[in-house]
């Protein structure tokens, strides 16, 4: 199934390169060694955890059939509007955030509320519907910062 | 929005007195006088909340579109599938029983796999697919539990 | 117990004013009629939530008994330490945010990174431990901006 | 820190073969090739994740010190209470079910209400304080659980 995460995240614009970039300009104040390939291969490794491949696969799914006007209504109307009290895409950015504990929430939430890089791109495309994608993006960089971090401790075997 | 939640749950077979039921179940060894209307009362309580309603409209359009195979795949596959190890159900359940504070997790735990009443029912039915029902039902009883322990504090002012 | 969480976020140094003034500075783009005024009553409303006094209180007294070495160790140390790897202060954090749903998640990671307002201020005091009081706080406003937000689309009853 | 959480728990009357036992016994209808070793093996690997590891020093450090009234008032008696609403027991298991995704939920649920084994004893002990410890052993159960069911996938690497 890590193919089917890649490649739906791909359709809809967003690159792993994308991701790494955004975990290496979150990271590099606390790590200077850090590289884009390591930043890359972590983005991997998260994408590659079978809850977050879900929620990838749910999330987009979601945004592409209520593009195409397939989701029967209401949610069909909930998912285009992305009304800022449908909470549904952050619950399932939450359950991606939390694969790696309680500390990838402040970048979560920094990077949902920021949009800096690739996620300053994806709201500004016509008739594109981003409202899971957007959480689902910032939620594996958060996953992949938080990845990092706990390897930089070290003392974490993450069995 | 209220309707959509108690319409869409009753389409799927599941009554307000179902829940209601399960409340009254669950809660009557803390408090003896509770009665059927005071916990039907109380589930309507929760089917007001937003996020609640959110929840029930997308977990329910995802059981119905994957029992008709209208979901793209490999969603529908996974929905229909009820894979213990998918998430995605439970991650929305705990969207529901959050509402209340985290007093309902147990409750929500010991439902979703006891599957007492209403939830014993809803698997048995051939070719009908439940994988979100079954965690909304079992959260919107839970999170009633919760709403009626703090209650019957008193102190509380749910504001 | 109300006045419990406030009387121990005066004793940190932080007044109902302070986390008022950031839920305006956050909700003055969405609604630009709010008041200081109506903010201070929101904040009042979620610091009557059971859920948000039992983390204040919690919270709040690790803290305080982290800074005067009255906690068994080592968990005295990673409190005084606020190791960006700890996590029981975002747990926390989460718990107080719930209460008003998945929406107000982005506002919290947004204010825990940030750190605007009476948040900048408390990072710079010598000596004194806000491991968790950073987290409280930013829950606090993040639930105060969800709460304010529910309500401005009028259609919510939060019984 | 791995022995802190092993050593911690085992001060408390709870040795990592209660919880295998517990792992064998709630999954053996799934994987009936299962043993003992190897549930001890996984409630040993989840007991290395740092997630983990905090929420059982912060949890089993509150219970001590309100044993033995050293903690300030209110927090001591919220505690000595085990008061079903205070929630924030809750919040830290589920700190530690997260870890492995929101598959764990239903186990966490059903073993902090239905108490087998181990948690059957540790509510017996008069003077004896085990609210956070409860929820503890109960979400490691689980997340021991949820590990065992990504692994009989085979498909996931955890990396």
């Amino acid at each position: 199934m890590e193919n089917i995460a890649v490649d739906l995240l791909g359709q809809r614009g967003v690159a792993v390169d994308d991701m790494a970039e955004l975990v290496l300009r979150l990271q590099t104040q606390y790590n200077s060694s850090l590289t884009l390939d390591k930043c890359r291969h972590t983005v991997m490794a998260v994408l590659t955890k079978r809850e977050v491949q879900h929620a990838v696969i749910t999330g987009i799914t979601l945004d592409k059939m209520a593009e195409r006007a397939a989701l029967d209504e209401p949610l069909g109307s909930l998912v285009r509007g992305d009304d800022p009290l449908f909470g549904m895409d952050k619950s399932l950015g939450l359950a991606i955030v939390n694969v790696y504990g309680s500390i990838g929430l402040s970048n979560y939430g920094f990077l949902a509320q920021e949009r800096p890089g690739v996620l300053a791109r994806l709201g500004q495309r016509p008739g594109f519907v981003s409202t899971f994608l957007d959480d689902i993006v910032a939620a594996i960089v958060a996953a992949s910062c938080a990845r990092l971090a706990h390897q930089a401790e070290g003392a974490v075997a993450v069995p």
